[in-house]
């Protein structure tokens, strides 16, 4: 069938690649029409090369066309997916050290339950406006597309659409896949477990975690008490089995899956020897200062690598994309970067033929245009009632069947505890809430409100001046427009 | 109608005496048996004495009991009123400076939201065990009885209850009276207003305000802008038109009422500096060190007092109580206080045969025994739902009209405004389920995550140290016993 797919933020390299592979993979949609939209022409330019070479080699007859015109992207899509992060990770570095200048470690937006370093829910008012923007011009350009909201904050920006523009919206996000470290960690076969996971997007838990009917749960118990001494970290991501989770796990009752690992309290969080100390050195998990910094290199790395490969190959037609020249030829271009082979490496996994990326934008469109139907973890509205005791109009992160008809949520069995629902998921809404708050209102006492509630604030008026330098950075003038006291 | 009322915690003298007041102003109730239930023998006997003495000379035909033993008074009441407060102020302060002394300003308990300094709701495992066992008794001796509950914390109490014992439960507090400050300060008639009021206890907003149809909260707007730059308290708890209250306004949409004002966030109750400039000087507000102590002596002369009346009168059968050689004689026997003239007075004002106390208990016992009905403020469950948003088994705070089918809760119209509901009463909720969790599992780590979320915590040692210290003292052997890690 052929669709045609608008990726807005496409020059986000990782992502799109994966996304450009999953789609040359799938039969219902490897004769698509991909339309990568992204404001940076130089990266739109690499993205868009490699695709082409990769899709060609695989002999998929995907059409791809670049773009920097989000209306033309826009303009007849099947699907939407918005994957684009509005002033890129240098602004939120800006904004960071803004906060930390002022007391706050991480940022203003390092907040309880929610210290994912690129999530940010209060200072990000281009973001949230960007999305919302893009939801509008699919509202307008494609109305019966499905709106794929893949840039995050996930959690808020889902909410935020669902409830302001009438579009065909879901949130996607690939952070349950560390169940799957749970299972291998146990040395369990994923194929014969029966697990559901749910909760809000980077906050989920394993409710159900069985084989052949016989709940799994002591089998982890028997993993904390014997082997979880010896755990270590194998990179800054690597949280799944940290004693953060250990004890989140201890004191809600099921275990905390993927990021809502690193979106604990500040018991964990307080400071880089309280992170050292509770996910593990040397970094201290992705959101300390060290671990974030290594997670900002890799990224870089890795864009430098596929430009590099994007003009190697714009050099030689007749250059494969999959073999081991190119794969040489970049491994001798960046001889001078310490351990990039592992990078080069993983970047060239990213490519192999035979292999789904794990995202589930693919799987969940397949469904859709009446392919195969997939279980997926989506995030979508509380109506019909998923999850009991959170409201209709908030956004869940749940098991659900995918296909032509739409989704259908699974009935989560056991139900989440009701330590998870009161201690975590209600305070981490409010959370939601009060960035939904602000920005529809536009009211600068919501934020205020926010950091006033902030164990790191000592005084109003250090509330005040952080916002005010926030609001006085240059790239934040529509902010400064909107908000008023 | 002959009905059995007992009264836990009888020797609260103000409270009994206003109570005992009232019984013999109804006439449904003045024939009642009254069993006055306290530990204090010698504080009960001169509350036993005084209202005596006040039912003989009112004419009233009220019989009293006195009794240590809590069975005797509750076996075949139809009402029970349970005001004790399980180790006396005494205890409170001891276990506030305990948690001074590690860097918790005004104790442990006092938190965002609920800053009342005699609203203990995590180092109060006595008080919480003991409103149990007051239900229980009940339930065992007067299944039928209606259970007042007015000792604080009354929202968390009446949720307890509720949720754990077979008894007709209300909670029942005077703070809602503050709304007539409002009016009396805008030069309103009462008489002439159509208000309402809803939320929690100690947690309740004024969200309708209108005379013949029509809104007056322009006219709190004009006094704002006009007057409020004039306010200045006239005693601690004189907080309802302070800029605490004005500013919470201004932020949630409606006026907050009574302790409500008290309740606010850590803006303005950071320190006592911060008190100061909010609740105004020279007391900061009931809350501070210095409005606390205010009110501390104030109650422990009025007891004084009490017992001096009662011995008086005990000598001399022939001297009336209502009388002007009464009044002088205290006013001689006390005159080495300063300003005890003022608090002679008010408690004299106690004993006006005209004027009912204002406390709601007389009122609702009397509806419900087939009297004249009564618009009433209680705290009842939210079901049927009469807040939209918060769950079925919450106890709120609404007006209800009271006859003798029982409680028929008002439709809240205008509804609580959203920012009230998202920020302010579901993080109260969460508060309350947060105790309601640490008490009824005996759970320490509840108590230690508490205090992970409070602002004055600076490391988890901390914590583990303060409730140490809590856990330590004599008092609390019971609350020792019951918790584990």
């Amino acid at each position: 069938m052929k669709v045609k797919i608008s990726i807005i933020g496409a020059g986000s390299a990782i992502f799109s690649l994966r996304l450009v592979g999953d789609i040359c993979r799938s039969s219902e949609l490897r004769d698509s029409l991909v339309s990568l939209m992204d404001i940076d022409e130089k990266r739109l330019w690499s993205i868009y090369t490699l695709a082409k070479r990769y899709a060609e080699e695989l002999g998929a007859k995907v059409e791809f066309e670049r773009t920097t015109d989000i209306e033309r992207s826009i303009d007849g899509a099947d699907f939407v997916i918005n994957t684009a992060l509005v002033g890129g990770h240098e602004q939120m570095e800006i904004v960071r050290k803004v906060g930390e200048r002022y007391g706050y470690y991480r940022g203003i937006d390092a907040q309880e339950f929610n210290f994912v370093s690129d999530y940010y829910t209060f200072s990000n008012y281009n973001q949230l406006k960007f999305f919302l923007n893009v939801a509008k011009l699919v509202e307008k350009l494609s109305p019966s597309a499905w709106l794929l909201q893949t840039a995050n904050p996930v959690f808020e920006g889902t909410n935020l659409i669902y409830r302001l523009v009438d579009v065909k919206i879901v949130g996607l996000c690939h952070g349950f896949h560390d169940v799957f470290v749970i299972m291998r960690t146990l040395g369990l076969d994923e194929k014969e477990i029966d697990w559901q996971i749910a909760g809000f997007n980077h906050a989920i838990w394993l409710t159900r975690f069985r084989k052949d009917g016989e709940d799994l749960y002591p089998l982890i118990d028997e993993w904390i008490e014997k082997k979880s001494a010896d755990w270590k970290p194998k990179h800054p991501f690597d949280v799944q089995m940290s004693p953060t989770a250990i004890d989140m796990y201890r004191f809600y009752g099921r275990f905390p899956v993927g990021d809502t690992v690193r979106n604990g309290s500040w018991k964990y969080n307080r400071d880089l020897k309280t992170k050292m100390k509770w996910f593990g050195e040397p970094w201290g998990g992705p959101d300390s200062e060290i671990g974030w910094e290594w997670y900002h290199n890799r990224v870089s790395e890795i864009a430098t690598i596929m430009q590099k490969v994007a003009e190697y190959l714009e050099k030689d037609p007749k250059m494969k994309l999959l073999s081991e020249e190119t794969k040489s030829f970049v491994l001798e271009s960046m001889e001078k970067h310490d351990g990039i082979g592992n990078f080069v490496n993983d970047v060239f996994r990213m490519f192999d033929p035979e292999k789904m990326s794990g995202e589930q934008h693919v799987p969940f469109m397949e469904s859709i245009v009446g392919g195969k139907k997939h279980r997926l973890f989506l995030n979508i509205p509380n109506e019909p009632r998923v999850i009991d005791g959170l409201p209709k109009d908030v956004i869940v992160e749940v098991p659900v069947l995918v296909d032509e008809d739409g989704i259908h949520p699974e009935k989560i069995e056991p139900p989440i505890p009701k330590r998870i629902l009161k201690f975590y998921l209600i305070p981490r809404m409010v959370r939601m809430e009060l960035s939904y708050e602000a920005f529809t209102t536009g009211d600068r006492r919501i934020l205020e409100e926010v950091l006033m509630r902030d164990p790191r604030t000592t005084s109003h008026e250090q509330v005040v001046k952080v916002l005010d330098a926030i609001f006085s950075l240059p790239f934040n003038a529509d902010m400064r427009k909107h908000y008023h006291s």
